[in-house]
């Protein structure tokens, strides 16, 4: 199924995600990230030795909560799960193109600590509005 | 234990909140709020009605992660506890000094559409900083 029109504007334009994982013990943990989407998916991008990605292994339900810069009261919150991780030159020329949209240059190279993956997140539940 | 100073200062500036609960079933729920600090506790105001009010009286595991408005790559984020619920005309007019402090103004009265509690948040790791 195709994203929300709403959640793609969203993560698509320079706003910044609220990304929450679960650690083993099942304790969320919400850190602000970069954020992005194609056709069908909630994109994230980070590293392999980072917890998050840690998390995620072990358990793959994770939430994202993406607020308009100018008007924190618009938002969209996408639960879902990671349905698949990308590796290797995708996901390097990935972090540059999110560089480009927050920092307006590439990715600076000396920031890479392991290696860089996209997470590629389904929302579960599109319809249902929390409050 | 008092809280951080750098928690303290994130949470009493206007800045927003990315406050996560957790469902029944485990899944994270996170939400833009306002937020406080009171000298021990992160605070959170909401209401009885809200599911993120239902979240905690049955899982009471929360996490507050709180980003400078001016530069979302410094914050702060307090894994804790909801370890009391206030009630009453505190929480009432505890809204109210939240809303002069984000809106500049008293909270519209015709918002409230149960009762405004506060949730005190004790964080459990101030010192563990996860990436």
């Amino acid at each position: 199924m195709s994203l929300d029109p709403k959640i793609t504007a969203f993560a698509q334009a320079p706003n910044f995600a609220a990304f929450t994982t679960l650690r083993p013990d099942g304790h969320p943990v919400t850190q602000p990230m970069w954020v992005d989407a194609d056709a069908d998916h909630v994109l994230i991008n980070t590293e392999k030795h980072r917890r998050k990605f840690r998390n995620v292994a072990s358990d793959s339900r994770v939430t994202v909560t993406i607020w308009d810069n100018k008007n924190p009261y618009s938002y969209v919150e996408v639960r879902g799960t990671v349905v698949a991780v990308v590796e290797g030159d995708e996901a390097r020329a990935h972090i540059d193109h999110l560089a480009q949209k927050y920092l307006g240059h590439a990715y600076p190279a000396g920031n890479i600590q392991s290696e860089r993956v996209i997470l590629k997140i389904k929302p579960l539940e599109t319809s249902e509005k929390t409050d």
